[in-house]
C-alpha cells in the first residue's frame, strides 16, 4: 500500500457535518430575541398567578397517548424507541399530554385548581417543510381541576394580554368557539354516541381544513373522500348529502360577533345548531365566557366568538380558542395572506381521566414560540441583535499578559471584552473585530507603550465615516474615529464610546 | 355481559401515570432558582465576549461520534433511533460533539477564533442512580480556532469568575493538568503511537477512578483487571509491574502547587515525567497558563495545577480542567465527603477535524447545572422559592364578574393575582390560598358589598400570629391580620401588605 490510497480513504471516512431535515441551529440574535419574548410571556403568566412546572422530554409512549391530527397509526408522528426493559419511550410531541401525566401522578399533593405554565421543546416525527420543523418550542398555560367557564375566559384574557405585552395591539384577535356546539349539531344529524366517535373526528378535521380547501374540498372530505393535486387520496367521513349540507351550512354561516351584538349572535347560533342538550350547553358556556371578558374590558376587537374555529386535536371537549395575527405577509408564491394562528388551546376534560377513575376538567393553551418569533421579526419588534465585545488586539505576542490585564480591567467594570486569541496579524484582528460586531478595538504597539498610551478605534463611528466618505467620493487618508488615551484612562474612554452608541455595558445578573 | 366486568376492565385499561427511571419533573422553586443561576452564568460568559449559539437535541448518530467514558459498544449510552430514510439519529449526549458539527458545517461563515456558549438538556441512556439522571442540563463555553494556551487560561479564569458570581468564594478551586504530560509518561514506558491508543485510554480511565478506588484499585485496573464488590469484572490495561509503578508514582506524587511555588512544581513535574517531547510541551503550556492566570490576579487558592486531574473523555488532547467544590457533604452512608466536581473541560484539538481535512484547535468547558444547583441549595444560596399570587375568593357565585374585575385591577398594576376557579366553599378557598403560598386573600360577602368594602386577610401575618398564640397556648377567637378597606382602596392595601413582607410585585419583563 502506498500513501495516496490511504489518504483518499481517510478523506471519504470523514464524518458529514450536517443536520437531519427539519432540525435547525439558532444564532445569538435569535436566542436573545427569543429570551426577551419568553421573559415577557412569563411575566404575564406569573401576573395571572400561574406557576412554573416542567416535565422531561422523554415519557412512556402509553402515558403520552396518541392525539396528533392526521396521525392515526401507532408511533406515526412521534419519535419512539425501546428502553432496555423493552418498554416503549417517546419524545413528547406537545406539552399537554405530559402535563396530564404529571397532574395524575401528583394529584393529591397539588393545589386544586392547579394553574401552571411551562416552556420547552417538543418533537414531531413528521415530514418537514418550509417553516415546519421536527423540533420546535411551545409555551403552555393550563388550569386543571376547574370546570368553570371563568377558567376558559381567563385563558383567553391572558392570551390577549400576552399579545399586548409583545406590542401586538391591533394586530391580533382571540377567536373562541365550543366543541359542544359541533357535537350538538352532529347529534342532530344522527352522529352522536360512542359508535360514531371516529366519524365525528373525521368531520372535525375536514372542517379544520376549511381555510385551505374551501367549501368544495371540505364537502368531498365529508362525503366519499378527496384526491389532492399530487394524486394522494384521503378517505372521507361518508356522510349523506343531507348531513353534508347541514354541516356546511353551519361552517359556511361563519357566525361571528364582529359587531359586538353578542346576544343576537348566540341566538343565531342556537337556531342553526337546533335545540339539543350539548349544543345548548355549548352556547351557554360561550355566553358566560363572553360576559366575563366583556365586563373585564375585552371587546370584540380583541376577543371574538366565531363558528369557524374547531382545532384539529382530538382531546378537546368544550371551548376551543385560537390567537390569530391579522396582518398580511407574502406566501411562497408572493400572494398576500393573513399571518394566522400563533397560539391555540381549549378544554380537555378527559385527558387526566385517562389515568384516573374520575374525570378531571382542564383547560389551557399553547403558544408556538418559533411562529410568534417570526411574526415579531416581520413587524420589526423582535429587538436589536446583541453587539459584540470590545476586542483587545495583540500587537506584540510577548506582551500578551499586559493585554490580558487590559481585558480583565474592562470586564471588572462589567464591559464585554475579550483578548484576540487567534494567530492573525493586525489586519486579520481588525477584520475579526468587525465580524464579531465589536463596538471598538484596543491597540497598543511599541510606540504607544513607550508613551504609556493605548489607541482605541471606534468601529461604529468608523463605519459611519467610511460610508459618508465613499458616498461623497472624497476618500482621504487618516484614522477616522480613533483616539489615543493614557493607559489608566482605558476603561473610562471605552465606557464613553459605549455610552455614545447607547450600548448597555453594565449587564445585570437577573 | 354485565356491567361489573366492563367496569373492572376499564379500570385495568387506565394508563399508568409514571416516568421512566432517570427522568424527573421540576417544580416552580427549582425552575426559578435554576433560571437565576443560568442568568448569572450567562452574564459572566457575555462579559468574556462569548456569544450564544444553540443546536437541536437530535443529530445524525455518526455526526455525534462515540466519546462517552465506559461506553465502547455502539449506541451504548446514547438514545438512538432510525429516521424514515433508515439513517440513525441520536439524542445528544453532551454539547461538545454537536458544537464540533456546527463549527464544521458553518466553518467559512464563522469568525475565527469562534467563541460561543450554550445551555441545554443532554441525554444519556445509562443506568440511573441517586443524583444520576438520564436527562440533565449542561452549560458550555468553547473557543474554537485558537491553539494558544491563553484560550485555555481564559476558560479557567472564566470558570473562577462564574463561581465567584454564584457566591462560592472560598468554596471552589479550578484544577488544571495537561493530557500531554500523561502521554509523554506513557511514551517513555513504551505505550506511544497509534497502536497503543486503546491501551492509553484504558490507563486514563483507570487513573480517573483514583479518588474512588485508591491506589490498590487503580493498580489492578492498570494490570490484569479488577473484580468489584458485586462480582463484576473490569478488564485491565495489561501493563507490566514496572510500567504500573511508573504510572502510579506519577499519580501518587500528587504534584500540586498548593504553595504557589509554581516554577519549583513544574521542575518536579518535568523530572518525574522524564525528558520527552510531548511531556515537555505539556509542562510548557501549563507554565504559560499559570503565568497568565497569576498576572491577572488568580492565585493558587482559586486556580491550581494538579497531576491527579485527567478527565475520562477520550477526545481531550491538551490541558484539562475541573472545577471542584471543596466543602463537605454527607454521602449515602452518612460519611463526610467533599462535594467535588461541578464543571470540567479541556482542549479537544481533533474533534472538529473529524469532519474536515485539517485539525481545528479547540478548548472549552461544561458546567453540570443540576449538580451545581444542588451545591447552591446545600449552601443555602439558591434563593427563596417564589411566593404565590394574591387570591380573590368567590363568596357569591352570582357575582363572579365583580371578583374578576378586582383581579384585573390588581394585575393591571403588576400584582400577581388570581380568581379562585374551583368549586369549594370559603374554607376550601382559604386552604387553597395557603397551599399556593398566597401572601393575602381578598373576600367580599354580602355585608361587605353593602358597605362598599372588601376584607383582606394577610396570610403571612396570620401564620405568624397563629404560631405565637399556640406557642403561648393562649388561643383566642378573632381574625388576626385581617383588615377591611373601601373597594376603591383594594390595590393600595394589597400593595402595602406585599411591601410589608418585601414581596416584589412590579415584575419586570427585562
Amino acid at each position: 500500500m502506498t500513501d495516496k490510497p490511504e489518504k483518499a480513504k481517510e478523506k471519504t471516512n470523514k464524518a458529514n457535518a450536517r443536520l437531519p431535515r427539519g432540525f435547525g441551529d439558532r444564532g445569538a440574535g435569535e436566542i436573545a430575541a427569543t429570551r426577551r419574548m419568553l421573559d415577557r410571556i412569563r411575566a404575564v403568566y406569573e401576573r395571572y398567578g400561574f406557576e412554573a412546572v416542567e416535565t422531561p422530554a422523554i415519557e412512556y409512549t402509553d402515558a403520552l397517548g396518541k392525539f396528533l391530527p392526521d396521525q392515526d397509526r401507532p408511533n406515526e408522528g412521534v419519535f419512539s424507541f425501546q428502553d432496555d426493559d423493552e418498554q416503549w419511550l417517546s419524545l413528547r410531541y406537545d406539552l399537554t399530554a405530559p402535563l396530564a401525566r404529571y397532574v395524575a401522578e401528583h394529584f393529591d399533593a397539588l393545589p386544586k385548581p392547579y394553574r401552571s405554565y411551562r416552556v420547552g421543546w417538543v418533537f414531531r416525527n413528521e415530514k418537514p417543510g418550509p417553516g415546519r420543523f421536527r423540533q420546535f418550542m411551545q409555551f403552555d398555560a393550563d388550569t386543571v381541576g376547574s370546570s368553570s367557564p371563568a377558567a376558559d375566559a381567563e385563558i383567553c384574557m391572558m392570551a390577549a394580554d400576552t399579545m399586548e405585552e409583545l406590542g401586538l395591539r391591533g394586530h391580533y384577535v382571540i377567536k373562541i368557539n365550543n366543541r359542544k356546539i359541533l357535537d350538538g349539531l352532529l347529534e342532530t344529524i344522527g352522529l352522536g354516541g360512542e359508535a360514531h366517535a371516529g366519524k365525528r373526528l373525521t368531520v372535525l378535521r375536514a372542517i379544520d381544513k376549511y381555510d385551505r380547501l374551501e367549501r368544495r374540498g371540505v364537502e368531498q372530505l365529508l362525503g366519499q373522500g378527496r384526491k389532492d393535486e399530487s394524486g394522494d387520496f384521503t378517505p372521507g367521513a361518508g356522510l349523506d348529502p343531507q348531513q353534508i349540507t347541514k354541516v356546511l351550512d353551519y361552517v359556511d354561516f361563519q357566525l361571528a360577533d364582529k359587531t359586538g351584538d353578542l346576544e343576537g349572535v348566540f341566538e343565531d347560533w342556537r337556531r342553526i345548531v337546533g335545540s339539543n342538550g350539548a349544543g345548548d350547553e355549548g352556547v351557554a358556556e360561550l355566553s358566560e365566557i363572553a360576559s366575563l371578558c366583556r365586563s373585564a374590558g375585552y371587546a370584540s376587537d380583541r376577543i371574538r366568538f366565531e363558528s369557524s374555529v374547531v382545532r384539529g386535536l382530538e382531546y378537546y371537549t368544550g371551548p376551543v380558542f385560537e390567537t390569530d395575527l391579522t396582518f398580511e405577509i407574502k406566501d411562497e408564491e408572493g400572494r398576500a395572506v393573513r399571518f394566522g394562528s400563533v397560539a391555540a388551546g381549549g378544554r380537555y376534560d378527559g385527558l387526566v381521566g385517562r389515568f384516573r377513575n374520575e374525570n378531571v376538567p382542564a383547560t389551557g393553551f399553547s403558544i408556538g414560540i418559533s411562529r410568534l418569533m417570526a411574526a415579531l421579526s416581520h413587524l420589526g419588534t423582535a429587538g436589536e441583535p446583541p453587539r459584540g465585545p470590545v476586542v483587545v488586539t495583540v500587537f506584540d505576542r510577548e506582551r500578551i499578559s499586559d493585554y490580558q490585564k487590559m481585558v480583565t480591567s474592562l470586564r471588572n467594570t462589567g464591559i464585554r471584552a475579550e483578548l484576540y486569541l487567534g494567530s492573525g496579524k493586525m489586519g486579520a484582528q481588525l477584520k475579526y473585530a468587525d465580524k464579531r460586531g465589536a463596538p471598538c478595538v484596543v491597540i497598543q504597539g511599541g510606540d504607544e507603550k513607550a508613551r504609556g498610551e493605548v489607541q482605541i478605534k471606534d468601529l461604529i463611528e468608523g463605519a459611519k465615516a467610511a460610508a459618508a466618505i465613499s458616498s461623497r467620493e472624497e476618500w482621504r487618508e487618516g484614522r477616522p474615529a480613533q483616539i489615543a488615551v493614557h493607559e489608566s484612562k482605558l476603561v473610562d474612554a471605552v465606557r464613553e464610546i459605549l455610552d455614545r452608541h447607547a450600548i448597555r455595558w453594565d449587564y445585570e445578573t437577573s
